[in-house]
Order: C-alpha cells, then structure tokens, then sequence
C-alpha cells in the first residue's frame, strides 16, 4: 500500500471507478460472489470477522470526530508500511450513495458503518475479499470474505492481518475476558465466523426448521441472507458462532465448520432422496423456473431469490447443465437495488427495478457458458 | 364414394391408420384444427350442424336394431351414389377405443354416438371437416366444421349435402314446425350454429360476465371448450344459437354472426387498450407462461391450457413471433388423453399423460417455425 496517498487521490476523484471494470461496463464482482470455493454445490460463502479496539479510546459510538479521525490515521500508517496485503484506502463519505450501497450489498461494508460517515472508512483488496471496516461499531473490523467452504484458509488471512495491526497498534484487552468490543456480544475473541449456505432440499421437505432448532444448542446462529433480522430468502441461510466469549478461535471455527460439515452432508442426502423418489416433481419445478427466468419482463427480489435457488438446485444436481453454479451467487448481488440502479446508471423506480432485474436475470441465463 | 365398399374393408382391417400420416408418425389433425380461417386470432373455428330425420322410422333412442342398420344403408346408399363429396365411412364398432375417443376429441362425434354403437356410423371427408353422424340422437346430423370464422361458407356445404340427402331420403318434416327431432331443443331449422371464440382479455378484465349476459338477452348460449355442461378452459367459449325454431336459417347464422363480430371487436379494443396501459404486465404474464411451457416437465390439461391460452394472445398480440397463431388450436386437441395416449402409443395413467403433455407442449413450442 505504498502508493496510497495516490489511491485516496483517486477516490476522492471518481470512487465509483473502482466498481466498475477496465470496459466500464460491467459492475465489478467481489471474489465470495463470482469466484470457486470449495463444496460451492451448498456453501455459497464463507466469512471470518474480527472486532479490534485502541486502548483508551472510546468505541466509535461515543468518540469524539478527533478521536475517530486518530484511529483512520493509525490504521492507515500500519497498513501502509506493510507488503503483505495490497489494500485501497476509501473514505466513505467520499463516495456517492450508489457506491456506498453497492458496497453493503456485497456485504463488504454495513449500513451502521455508512452511518458514522464522518470518520468511517473501508481498506479493501482489489479482490474484495479482505476488507477493514474502521469506525464501524468497533474502531476495527477485520473481515475476509471468500467463495466456497473454507474457513480455515480465511481464519489464516484475518489472523494474519489482526498480528499485523496489532503488532503496531494497542489493541484493548483484558486478561480476563480477552479483546473489549463494544457490544458485548462480541467479547473475547471478537470473532464471528459465518457461512452462507444453500439449502432447498432441507427447506422443501420441511427438515429445516428442526435443523436450525439443533444449530442454537450448539452455540450456533441462523439468519438470513441479508444478516440480523432478515428473513430467508432463496433457501440462503446465515450461519455463525452465537458466542465469542469462553471458546478459542479454533474451537469456534471447528465448531461451524463441524456442523456445517454435517449440514451439507444431510442435504446432500435429502436432495439424493428427491432425485430417487421425486424426479419428474423436482425437475418439473426447476426447469419452470428456469423457463420463468429465461423470460420474465419484470419480477421481484423475492421472487427472483426464489426461482434462482431452484435453478441453482437444478445446475447442482446435473438437470441444467447449460449455467454455472455461481449464477446464484452473481444474481444475488446484482438483482439487488444499489446493483440494478448501477448497472443502469440512474435512479431507478420500484416499478423499474424489477423490469431492469428481470431484464438482468434473463441475460445472465442466455449468455451463460 | 364409389369405393365405398373398399373404403369400408380398409377400415375394418385398421381403422386407426386414418388417424395417421403418411409417414404413420404424427396424428392427423382436421382442418378446424390446424388450418387456417378468417379472424383466426380470436375465433378458433366455426360449426353448422343440421339435425335430420327419416320419416315414419322412430328416433335412434327407440328404434329397433333393423331400423337403425336401414337407416345406414339409407345414407350409406345416397352418398355413395354421389361425386360432390368425398367420404369415407366408418362403422363406430369396428373402432379401437382408443380412436373412438380421437373422434370426440377432434368434435367429429360425441360420446352418445359412441354408446350407441351397434348401428351408429359416421361419414368423414379426408380433411375432417365434413361429417355425417347416423344414429346419434337423431337419424343424421350433418356437421361442418372449419377454421376460423366463416359461418356462411359452412353453411353453404351443410345446405349442399341436406338438399342431396333429402333429394333422396323422406325427412320427417311438419309444415307447421319443421324438422322433427328427436330432442325439442332442435325442432324447425334443426341448425345449431356456432363458434368457438379465444377471450382472454375480456376475461383477464371481468369483462366477460357481462358479455355472456348480453348474450343470452339474444337468444344465444355460451358454453364451455368441451360442449354442453362443460367449464370454460383456456379462455375459450363457444357461442350457438338456443333457438332452433320460429327462425330461418339465414336469420339463425346473421344473428351469431352480427354478435360474434362484436365481441371480436370489443375482445380487439380491450387487447390494444392492454398493450397501452399494462403492456409490461401482459407481456410478462405471456412470456412466463411461454417461458414455463417451455420447459415444463408434467402439466395437467387445465394449466396447459390456461398458459397455451396466454401464449396464444402473445402471438395473435405480436409479442411471441416464433410460433403461429394456430399453436393453441392443435395443442388443445392434442393434449386431451386419447390424443396423447394415441402418440404414445399404450395406455397411460394421469401421471404419464400429465409427463407425456409436458414433452409433446415442450417439443411443439420448440419445433414451431
């Protein structure tokens, strides 16, 4: 990040450019959405994330603008002297609201950070799968974001990037509970590790609802696609670690990965099942979402979720074998509004919205391999 | 039909092969069906059928076996003895089941002709749009059936064989009232006329009620796709005249000709009104249910024909130009169970038929242009 000064120039300049590729054309997919992971059949993705705080330094939510402005400063001088980690620099309040949004909906920033806007600001790799939000919640967030099931590959990078900064900066911590967040959720280690899993088989024949109920006696939580609070959509669950506090990082990580592990192996089961037992069913009502999508004229998120997640069934289970299984993934993020209104380049209307998804959706399905 | 005896042998020997084409592949559909007629894109077709009975021979409901074999080798005799049509003939006793059906599916006879199948017996012309039905519930019924709106062309060639069958035959005729029949309902003229009209945007905007009601102020009855008693399927009704008696010929066919020309223009006035107003949603309603069909992998015969019926009015609307207008004509015969069981080839349980629909819908929609 030797070149930063540059970089923040460039921002400041035109943000949006770094969303949009080399053509201008085409809006610019993290890796955790358009890239390969391992098992991708059933995890879409996987996320580690790490809250950090300075020593002596209220959490962003009390600090004072002189205070927030003092830890971008610090953070910036740790990752700029470093080589491992080619990272951009963005002020948030730099960018257009459209590029702030496109951010959120690829989960590489939230709306409490774009919130703090005044001293908010995001250090990103062009791969967009390491991202530090600074003055979220936390004065730190380390987050690493990839394609597939591998949660140990992305626990190495965060912890790699967390010595990094810790090396240089005074992270706050106690003896007894470990690293201070401030929300006490996030006590301890400060991690939360999460997948995003794909789960029709386990939704349809109404297995779902006693698997999740096992999850929470783990020590687990579910949630939807679009985090806290959100319903599922698509047969798109969140899974994560409900406590951070009392468990090492290793346990926590092994303990996700362990249930997910058997996770996938049950739906893997059930949609075996459904193929012996149900075929024509299960075919008929993919290939009709299929045939939907291929020519839709205007359709919403919901609905799109929910015919993708059948299409994406159906390209995992050998029956589509005309589009690649990151189909969902990509049309997740780009049907979603900040997308829809980027790749348009104005302000779209609910109304056109879902004529310019459907109009998306249909192209991504022709254009496909 | 000076071959008639040889005709005849023909058909004992294999009644079915008439049902297939030269290449003993596909079935043979009459011209009603897939050819092609004047305002196609709203009246599938148009029928003129004339009751007729012979004197002093009581009605096929209580005549002796001998009575009804006499009344065949009367017509039998007639139209052999003439060249203005070419007809074949066919004893429905001699028929596999399986093309029984094909011939109540195809309008050409009704189920009570067929229960009355000791002496009942049907002359047909190659194209299927001239039939003769002996012994159904009265002695004859002259029946003409084409594509498309033409009620006074049909009517000629139902004139033309009444008066070459009367030439020759005593029909049971009062001065008073007419024709006799065997049923009241077609006492005097004996003609029932009618037509068979596509309204999907009348009904997509509850306009149809109202029409209906407006029709029968005229002396009209709407009934279903499939005759008396039956559902309307697909957005197609069929309007005839309810009076038989007390009117002309000419008086019978301008009354549903004058009130068919509306509702083709009241059923034109709301589609263009449609594509103004809510061009995307129609256009999206249409392109899912061609989407779907497209694709789709078992279908039952009202869904079928509820989304044919939308691909239909995306042709007839210009919004679907890689298939013809005809497409719902053909497939709402050949989806129907003695048709599909016919393609096939064996007996099929609902199951199959609702898999094997699917592939013959999937195929047509693909093979079309």
């Amino acid at each position: 990040m030797q070149d930063i000064d540059k970089i923040e120039d460039k921002k400041a300049g035109g943000a949006g450019e770094m969303m949009v590729d080399e053509q201008g054309k085409k809006i610019n997919l993290s890796q955790w959405i358009s890239g390969a992971g391992p098992e991708q059949d059933i995890v879409l993705s996987n996320r580690i994330r790490l809250a950090r705080n300075i020593n002596k330094i209220p959490f962003p939510g009390k600090a004072k603008k002189e205070d927030l402005a003092e830890i971008v400063s610090m953070v910036k001088e740790v990752v700029s002297k470093q080589d491992d980690f080619k990272l951009f620099f963005i002020k948030i309040k730099d960018l257009p609201q459209v590029e702030k949004n496109l951010l959120v909906e690829k989960n590489l920033t939230s709306p409490a950070h774009l919130n703090k806007e005044a001293e908010a600001a995001l250090f990103l790799n062009n791969e967009e799968n390491i991202s530090i939000m600074v003055n979220e919640e936390d004065h730190i967030r380390i987050q690493i974001l990839t394609a597939g099931f591998q949660l140990e590959k992305s626990w190495k990078v965060a912890d790699e990037i967390d010595d990094l900064l810790e090396d240089k900066l005074d992270f706050a911590f106690s003896k007894k509970i470990g690293y201070l967040s401030a929300c006490p959720t996030n006590l301890g280690t400060g991690l939360r590790a999460s997948v995003m899993v794909h789960l029709p088989a386990l939704n349809v024949t109404n297995n779902i609802g006693k698997m999740l109920g096992a999850i929470s006696q783990l020590g687990l939580v579910v949630r939807g696609i679009y985090g806290e609070g959100s319903e599922s959509s698509g047969n798109i669950y969140q899974i994560s670690n409900q406590i951070t506090l009392g468990n090492s990082e290793k346990e926590i990580i092994d303990n996700l990965k362990s249930v997910t592990t058997q996770i996938i192996e049950e739906e893997r089961n059930i949609r075996e099942k459904l193929m012996k037992k149900q075929k024509i069913q299960v075919k008929d009502k993919i290939m009709r979402s299929y045939g939907i999508l291929k020519y839709v004229q205007k359709i919403a998120s919901d609905e799109a979720m929910e015919l993708l997640s059948n299409v994406k069934l159906g390209i995992d289970m050998g029956i589509i074998d005309s589009l690649d299984s990151k189909v969902l993934s990509e049309l997740l993020i780009l049907i979603r509004p900040a997308h829809l209104q980027k790749s348009e380049g104005e302000e779209l209307s609910s109304r056109e919205r879902d004529i310019k998804r459907a109009s998306l959706i249909r192209n991504r399905l022709t254009n496909d391999k």
